[in-house]
């Protein structure tokens, strides 16, 4: 596989970049006091943080240990911590000695507690960019900076089946991978109770693997639309080989350019690229496609009330993300003739699903690096296990809404159709 | 039964009541010009709408026809639409011909259609009162005002075991009001998860029947709130007939004095009279109450987006009452460090209990005029009839929202749990 640079990755030759590393000796007790203001800063966790010469705070013997390598890193630490955290730790000059996963969960909880006694110093750590929605050019650029790293990169750790870079329904724990992702495809597929022969538009596929479920499983005809290259390629090749490409048609679009008929209409892991200021858009997109008698779903990333995206991720990782709180993303419905008929929050389901990707990213670290660098992998890591982190502490949450078009009368009564068998057996609601 | 006066209920007679009748005799020119210009402003609406001669407009020979009795009915209509047609209506100069709630559900649907095409003045006819939150004084008016037309009155058509005043349940359509108001307590029950001794806070509890419900078949303590003074010496009652005033107790006294601890928070049906700008606080009551690893649940009335309540039910049937968008009541939990984990919407059970209820008022017509008056019966047939055409059209939703604190890592995997057995067998979650 060739990369041009792994810049397109994580963009860290800017001009934001850290201080250069500033070699150590001892520490001074100036120094020892900015770590001690850092301590208080993020909530004094219950974790063990120390200076390149050992001198620390928090707790010896825990659990978690966060080593800050050199005197520069300490001083950029201090003056964006917001940025600096992962720029730092991604150029191995921040040190967690721990499961990466466990000491930033630790560590969020604790910011997480002192952001809720309203100090002030802690929000630097937290500090999000502002978001507004990217226009149809932002737009491509942004979903071109994460999404087409390359299909090679993805299926190194996404699953074998449908890579799906989306949240999976881990109905029981013990599932595998594999089956979790099929058994999200079926809960969504149920949620929309699909029929043998009915029109489904999607809006964001990804590599389009829940289109052919839907195709293969519910045999409806589905239109996918997608900005991103890469993954239509693959989707459309997988459509061929599989026997799907009369069922299946992948379009290179924006969402906003969606037109035609549907008697579904369903959007997965693609609202936190839209931004709240084009939610109105994206609503009368729907509105104008969506059969009268039809149901739609709208899955994402969400957060208990409004918040920026933290900058570092933002920057680094995801460029124009935004999660929305609930109160934010009802704007989309209230909007057009829409009613929401269910809510459902699967937040620690993405936690599980980012444990697997982070396992599997692990065993393949020799191949990534090979590809990219080391900053690269630990830029990554640092961004699987962080949201592990998060969701995991609640600062991130995961929404699938089902809604239908507000005169629609032909709703279920209760919700047994989505438990009749487990959604690891395909095709529920047709029998 | 003693009633002191029927303007408790309809508070009929104040200053803006509708001019008075004027005889008829044949329509002129400018009136059947008014009628024609009334039936386009209701979005010309299949149905027949006639004056006092038989002059009119819409279909002749449609299913529902609506009569204008005399010439100053006509006139109030023109220039007072939104409390006008209530007035009148209960006044018995506008009749209605055909099934009550079908024709209203006609008119309500072509209300709604022509406000979707901007038009001004439809808005004349759905016109709203601005709602602000009462404060504890107004409240407990508000409350008196509708609540305490007394037990005697409710008894003759709520369902008989529990006297709910909120959405049943009606897991399968055919269900009797008694079975579908019991599975809609299980519904809640299981949705809070309750276990043996665990403390559950009610927040308004009408009659007492869930509290009871929950004390009995999940051996839970319960705490109920309620400002309804009849309710509460009823409910009192009731509990010790059953033996079970040693774990319910009911307590007079607002929602924002609710204090002390609970596994569990419950709100069925009292947040529609709580008000936006009270949410917050609403919310501090819950935050303040609710164990780190509880969950709570509230069920209101609602709607797809945000509207005042229509005037005439604001003014003569229920003051200061407010049924949220999903948007506006995010508020509460955003306020908080609330978890969103599951909406569900139920709007048309609440067309379908209040079609029991309609039947069974309509059963006890003579009974309650012998109480009240003529004119009260028709202004309750015309709130009972017009809320399920509103439920049928799509004006109001009932949502069901459940919650945990944001840091709750204890949550169910799935809902399985909640449709293991029919809702209609108690004690579900503890098997």
């Amino acid at each position: 596989m060739s990369r041009s640079s792994s810049e397109v990755a994580t963009r860290r030759n800017e001009n934001s970049g850290p201080l250069r590393a500033l070699s150590g000796g001892s520490s001074r007790a100036v120094e020892r006091r900015m770590l001690h203001a850092l301590g208080r800063m993020v909530g004094s966790p219950p974790l063990r943080i120390e200076l390149w010469d050992g001198a620390g705070v928090g707790p010896e013997g825990s659990e978690g240990r966060i080593r800050i390598e050199d005197r520069g890193a300490l001083y950029h630490l201090a003056a964006q911590p917001n940025m600096g955290f992962g720029d730092l730790f991604s150029a191995g000059r921040i040190h967690v000695d721990g499961r990466l996963p466990d000491v930033l969960e630790t560590l969020f909880g604790s910011l997480h507690r002192a952001r809720d006694d309203r100090s002030a110093l802690v929000n630097r750590f937290l500090e999000a960019k502002p978001q507004s929605g990217a226009n149809q050019r932002a737009a491509r650029k942004n979903i071109h900076h994460h999404y087409d790293l390359g299909n090679d990169f993805y299926r190194l750790w996404l699953d074998s089946e449908a890579m799906q870079y989306t949240c999976a329904y881990f109905e029981t724990p013990e599932l595998t991978l594999e089956q979790a992702q099929r058994a999200k495809m079926e809960h969504v597929c149920r949620k929309l109770q699909l029929q043998p022969g009915q029109e489904v538009i999607e809006a964001g596929c990804g590599w389009g693997g829940l289109a052919r479920y839907m195709a293969r499983e519910y045999g409806v005809r589905v239109r996918s639309y997608n900005i991103s290259r890469e993954q239509l390629d693959f989707a459309r090749q997988k459509a061929k080989e599989e026997g799907l490409d009369d069922r299946v048609e992948y379009i290179e679009d924006d969402y906003r350019n969606i037109d035609g008929h549907c008697d579904a209409f369903v959007s997965v892991g693609m609202l936190e690229h839209v931004g709240p200021a084009n939610y109105g858009e994206f609503a009368r997109v729907i509105e104008r496609c969506l059969d009268p008698a039809g149901r739609g779903l709208i899955h994402t990333i969400g957060r208990n009330r409004p918040a920026g995206m933290h900058a570092w991720i933002e920057k680094r990782i995801f460029p124009g993300a935004h999660p929305p709180a609930i109160g934010e993303f009802m704007d989309l419905f209230e909007s057009a003739n829409l009613s929401v008929q269910d809510v459902e929050n699967l937040r620690l389901h993405y936690a599980q699903t980012l444990e697997h990707w982070l396992e599997r990213f692990d065993e393949h670290q020799e191949q990534v690096r090979s590809w990219y660098d080391e900053e690269f992998v630990r830029a990554w890591r640092l961004y699987l296990a962080g949201s592990i982190a998060s969701f995991r502490v609640g600062t991130l949450q995961l929404f699938q809404t089902t809604f239908a078009p507000a005169q629609n009368n032909e709703l279920p009564g209760n919700r047994h159709y989505l438990y009749g068998q487990p959604a690891t057996e395909p095709g529920g609601s047709l029998d």
